[in-house]
């Protein structure tokens, strides 16, 4: 048995919707699991000096285009989301109180999709119910658990210990000290798994 | 036969180094054939506002140790260069030159090893004679072909047409419109040639 693969992962980020798409195959195929760590992005580009790509235009322009086709090679739904960026602080509590509640990675796929194929507007806390009510949550349950401070501060906490682990963009995946930036990783990580990078 | 891949590297470009050493086979391999494209990747950086990855600390952190892991998959020789960034004017029209010559490919891979790998700095000439040398061409004549207005003019022209269509980093690939930024993009790309992405 593998290491666990700690996946850091910001609602608002595309790669991360296909990245999410992948791990628990990846994992499985690889004799290993996975450790869904939702984070806030922003905090780490503001502590980094990173910044959002689609800043520059040129950059943004093709990276939508290169999404689309990660999604078809994914066979996964992939249209751009009306209301971008998301603010995900309320998308990512509620993953972790979905986690809690014993629904963590359903809901997190749930989640991810409603946004980043179906348009759903995660700011808004009746659409992230809604995400919760299709994978067998209630959903003002879910939503007053999101709100609750060992929420709050677990959301805090996987920013924080990202952040010191260099963590400056995502999704970004760990298998044990060894960092990985990018959904484009996956093939280099089952190479490290596999030790042929020894 | 699928369409060339034409590629657009530049001699200080870490990851484009990587992807010139897989570049050949992989063309190869999916049938069709690579059009070697020096240009000024500090010439994009200027027309788009994209900027050095090396300039945000945490990243430029990970991008060497993960480069190291990439030039292991690969099974090249990687040794970060003493003299970096390089300018890496001269190498790219010297690099132009030696197409002229006929040995532009053995030219190319030469260069990216001698800097990448063997810490030479190729901002000075006979550091570039001595890789010219190396793959049976004349290092005097190389350097004075590399000086001519039209090897200066095709080095523009190519950085020119890179930046007009969308080019904001190194190494990026075209198949026909399609563009493909990055080492990591070799997976994708196959799936693309291979119809996958219909």
């Amino acid at each position: 048995m593998s290491e666990p693969i700690e996946f850091f992962f910001d609602p608002a980020s595309t790669y991360s919707y296909l990245a999410a798409t992948q791990i628990e195959a990846f994992a499985k195929q690889h004799g290993t699991t996975v450790r869904w760590k939702p984070f806030l992005l922003g905090k780490a580009f503001e502590a980094t000096g990173n910044k959002m790509p689609a800043l520059v235009p040129a950059k943004g322009k093709y990276l939508f285009k290169d999404a689309a086709l990660w999604a078809r090679l994914y066979k996964v739904p992939f249209a751009f989301p009306k209301n971008f960026p998301l603010n995900s602080v309320l998308a990512s509590r509620a993953t972790i109180a979905a986690s809690h509640a014993g629904q963590g990675v359903p809901f997190a796929l749930a989640m991810f999709k409603a946004y980043w194929a179906e348009g759903q507007d995660l700011s808004l806390p009746e659409a992230v119910a809604a995400v919760a009510r299709s994978v067998g949550l209630d959903g003002d349950a879910l939503l007053a658990a999101a709100a609750s401070q060992p929420v709050k501060d677990e959301l805090r906490s996987n920013t924080e210990d990202a952040i010191a682990r260099g963590v400056f963009g995502a999704p970004t995946f760990f298998i044990g000290k060894q960092m990985f930036w990018g959904n484009d990783r996956l093939p280099l990580m089952a190479a490290f798994i596999n030790g042929e990078l020894a």
